[in-house]
């Protein structure tokens, strides 16, 4: 039983906090009962488990949780990356926010099975925030690193102002979704398309779930 | 130039975080010039704003902020709601998380301009959470408060034990899509369908985002 603040495993999770540290060590952390069992029904062997009252003094557990009400159980996993394969896809170009990576993540995996790529400046998907928002997906489904040109498929750039509409499109697999920033920005000169809305704006981790609900369906149909 | 913590304005900001006050008084606050703005293009009156150097000193404005950050604007407004009408409609039973009612308010204004309806145990949609994830759509459309039977409209819960399929269902109008908590929870005796997924769950935003979606295209196809 761990009873002291010095322990090197509830350094480690404190440092973890840090995406400096997670990039160095090449690991991440995962609170609660809900992500653990995520990280073990997907197959992924955590480096150590610390439960409350288990192994470690529950005050100490809190001390280093991210969760205002603290927790009872912090997994630390080592980080993985997929390889951008597949016949759907979803890239992210500069998406920083990093509760919408963890539910675009989400939405990729249970929509379509998806593999999400983040391209430049992306937030971390293994920060705590963005592995909560993913609900455990990203065990089940790993991100990928890359730039666009490695991903061999063929983009569709969802772009608010492009002429098209998304439901006007010609889905034959294997394709990526090409998503910015909550501002919109996406990389030039790619096929494009809009969802059609009426107000200004969706928001990003929306508007990829639209997207893949439309190609999932669409090459449903085709397929 | 207010200069005082003590001053009235300032302290009913500070009350209106709580829901118990923003019942009894009607009223609800807004953070930020982009929702300031949102209020003010949708053409709502506010009881008063308060700006940062130029009504209040900003660090009192910053004491009574919901935001880590501090803000330099504060609007107040009174509370409205819509009459649970349209074509399309959602309604909200037991949606707990404030930041989820807010995007889904988002969701169904930006895909349909469509009215949310919030049923009993929903999170309130003015609370300063809710207000900031629908990004100024509570302005442009207003949510509604009503029992589902007080709704006049043909109700399809999105339920992910249905055995019916949403892609096979008539959306012939006027139609609610009724959606429970993040467990799956929907009132009983309704007609149902699930949304085909590889994984566990969608967050109930991104169910009723896809749900949104697959209405529109489906009464387009159909009009």
């Amino acid at each position: 039983m761990i009873r002291s603040p010095d322990n090197d495993r509830l350094k480690t999770i404190r440092k973890l906090q840090q995406k400096r540290w997670r990039e160095k060590l090449g690991l991440f952390s995962a609170e609660g009962e809900d992500l653990v069992e995520a990280a073990k029904r997907a197959g992924w062997e955590a480096e150590y488990v610390l439960r409350a009252d288990v192994d470690v003094e529950p005050e100490l557990l809190n001390a280093v949780s991210t969760l205002a009400s603290g927790t009872r159980v912090i997994g630390v996993y080592r980080r993985r990356w997929a390889q951008p394969e597949g016949d759907l896809l979803v890239y992210l170009h500069g998406v920083e926010d990093p509760g919408n990576v963890g539910t675009i993540i989400r939405s990729a995996h249970a929509l379509a099975n998806a593999t999400v790529v983040l391209g430049p400046g992306c937030a971390d998907p293994y920060s705590p925030k963005a592995v909560r928002a993913s609900m455990g997906s990203v065990f089940a489904k790993p991100p990928a690193r890359a730039e666009l040109a490695e991903v061999p498929a063929r983009p569709l750039a969802l772009d608010p102002y492009a002429d098209r509409d998304i439901t006007d499109f010609d889905y034959s697999p294997p394709l990526v979704l090409v998503l910015g920033s909550e501002r919109g920005e996406v990389p030039e000169g790619l096929e494009a398309a809009h969802i059609p809305v009426e107000a200004d704006s969706l928001n990003v981790a929306m508007a990829a779930t639209v997207a893949l609900w439309e190609a999932v369906i669409r090459m449903a149909d085709d397929g």
